[in-house]
């Protein structure tokens, strides 16, 4: 997507053909800087302290982050190396592991003046393929935008937290429909929740909004019931962690209440994600879906852009209470419209989901 | 309710007996001031730029207001003065225009040697009312969360915003229950939410129950619909800006989402109210109630708690994007379990209502 009107990718191959060129995203929204990845220890940092973030994304930076450790060192050893000391980053993450066994399965079996060349290119490729499936999922996406602007002139779509493309390589998962309507011509709104505590919404969605000059407005997360009683909501579109064999969504905390107003007021809601994001072991996505306990202080401080112009921490708690910060919640398949997929759009059910992805299904088990 | 031990209310006369005193709630929570009020325009300040709010104190306020100005100079001239420069304060405050009103009525016929007197005494009245008003809704809400506390031990309360002691003279609204719950030796926690853009969840709602010492933590606004699913809460107790005659509640935007959410965990959901807060000329609440826009900087800056202890204006939203900031919303009767009044509790339903409230319905049409 565009930055100040130039086309962007997340993540890119420098020029000199060797090292590795991300956004950084924890300058964003209040500074754009560009870095540069030169060795494995730097791509490892990028992803640990989410200089990347989003599944895709981090998946992509750590095929690189083995291609630049073939570079310097390319031993078996230091090929199982850079395996853990990338894999470490972010325990939890499918794709990274999903991204390192594919390129180490890859490398293995040659001979290690073979290697980096093979693994910079595989990376590019991971990149590619990324990016045709978030493409995928915004042509599956856009005839539902399409067909509200066809018969009011407009549309107004609400999303939560970032389901953009800095989460991707490119065009983003919730989002990628959204672009694509508004390159299309069609008139586009966003409704951005803010999605506390992080503010993954107001920092990052509304920057890539802005950036792609994409019409969007910023409200609080309390704000989205109130818009969609009075009809100022057409759609609304958000990316997921994981959905259960069952169709159950879990996605940014918060996410159900605006399922539940959605529902409430007969506004579709629905849910955007690259098939690997299903998890078929799991069958009651609300019982059985481990939520993430994070750390608190998430909820009492937020980097701020202070009047002299530095970002620093600043606290918007009362001291001395106790804070609770549930990172995600779980959508009950019942108040999801449609799982909008790389392959098309299935119902939020067993049997939706099955007749759609029966050999995936039948791989994972 | 006490801080660090010692009772306060949020208004009380000086022991001058001539001037009052406030907490000064512009400086929490991060610091805690009292100020003495010593003329007129100081407490039109005092309300204007929110040292005191919440409609019940800002009509106390004012009263305090008109006694001082008659302290200074009690004639006709200064009395009509004293009247329009606190009613300009904040031009939509039921409570400041009706206390204003009472006051005027009393002091008109006075001879001027005789206004300060009672104009100081009055408005220490109108104090007594608020409070026993609010401790009268505490009683008659207590008996929900005592049984409650009988069946399992204890009892989790949660609320939006802040209608606690700070918004009135004493006890608050929603609060009020909790309060002489945890007074009687239940064993009540609150989950309060932070109630963006202002905040007076994480910044009053929790300095109040902390300095009270009502155990309570706070969470996101996006994170109730969670801790409803998981049994966490037992109980939603808010408070309301304006009830309509059928039942329906305008209160802080993001009431609409929590009242959705219990609804769906078949959770109940009280709102406490002073009796004059149901406007009887409103037949929808959900169609009738005008939702005020507010500017959009309380959504883009908070302040904040820097971490050089300074507390300053912090930006938490990308520069460059629209942002909207409706304050209230309308949750329909349909999602509220009952209205708990100084009179007793009421079906959120325009017969209930009628019932309990015959004569002042007459009263007001």
């Amino acid at each position: 997507m565009k930055i100040d009107g130039v086309p962007y990718r997340s993540i890119w191959p420098s020029s000199d053909g060797e090292t590795v060129e991300i956004i950084d995203q924890t300058s964003l929204p209040f500074d754009f800087q560009i870095k540069r990845l030169t060795n494995c220890i730097e791509a490892a940092e990028a992803i640990k302290v989410m200089r990347v973030r989003g599944a895709p994304l981090i998946g992509v930076t750590a095929a690189y982050g083995m291609a630049l450790a073939m570079r310097d060192d390319p031993s078996d050893l230091n090929l199982t190396a850079a395996y853990y000391q990338l894999l470490e980053t972010r325990p939890t993450a499918v794709n990274l592991r999903w991204a390192l066994e594919d390129l180490r399965a890859r490398l293995t079996p040659l001979s290690p003046n073979e290697r980096f060349a093979v693994a910079y290119k595989r990376s590019g490729e991971l990149a590619d393929e990324d990016v045709e499936i978030n493409r995928r999922i915004g042509v599956h996406g856009l005839p539902l935008l399409r067909a509200v602007a066809e018969r009011q002139g407009k549309v107004n779509v609400l999303t939560h937290c970032n389901a953009g493309w800095l989460a991707t390589t490119d065009w983003g998962t919730a989002t990628s429909p959204i672009y694509q309507a508004h390159d299309e011509g069609i008139n586009v709104h966003v409704w951005v929740d803010e999605t506390r505590p992080r503010n993954q919404g107001a920092f990052l969605t509304a920057w890539e909004l802005n950036q792609h000059g994409v019409p969007h407005t910023v409200i609080v997360d309390n704000a989205g019931g109130h818009l969609m009683q009075h009809g100022e909501v057409d759609l609304v579109i958000t990316g997921t962690d994981r959905v259960s064999a069952n169709g159950d969504v879990c996605n940014k905390i918060g996410t159900y209440l605006k399922a539940l107003a959605a529902h409430d007021n007969d506004i579709p809601f629905y849910v955007c994600l690259p098939s690997p994001t299903i998890d078929w072991r799991i069958g009651d996505g609300v019982t059985d879906i481990p939520i993430e306990e994070r750390d608190a202080r998430e909820v009492t401080h937020l980097d701020s852009l202070l009047e002299n112009g530095q970002v620093a921490p600043a606290r918007v708690v009362s001291n001395g209470s106790a804070v609770a910060n549930p990172a995600f919640d779980v959508t009950p398949s019942r108040l999801v419209s449609g799982l909008i997929t790389e392959r098309g759009i299935a119902q939020a059910s067993r049997e939706s989901l099955a007749e759609m992805f029966q050999q995936d299904r039948v791989a994972a088990q």
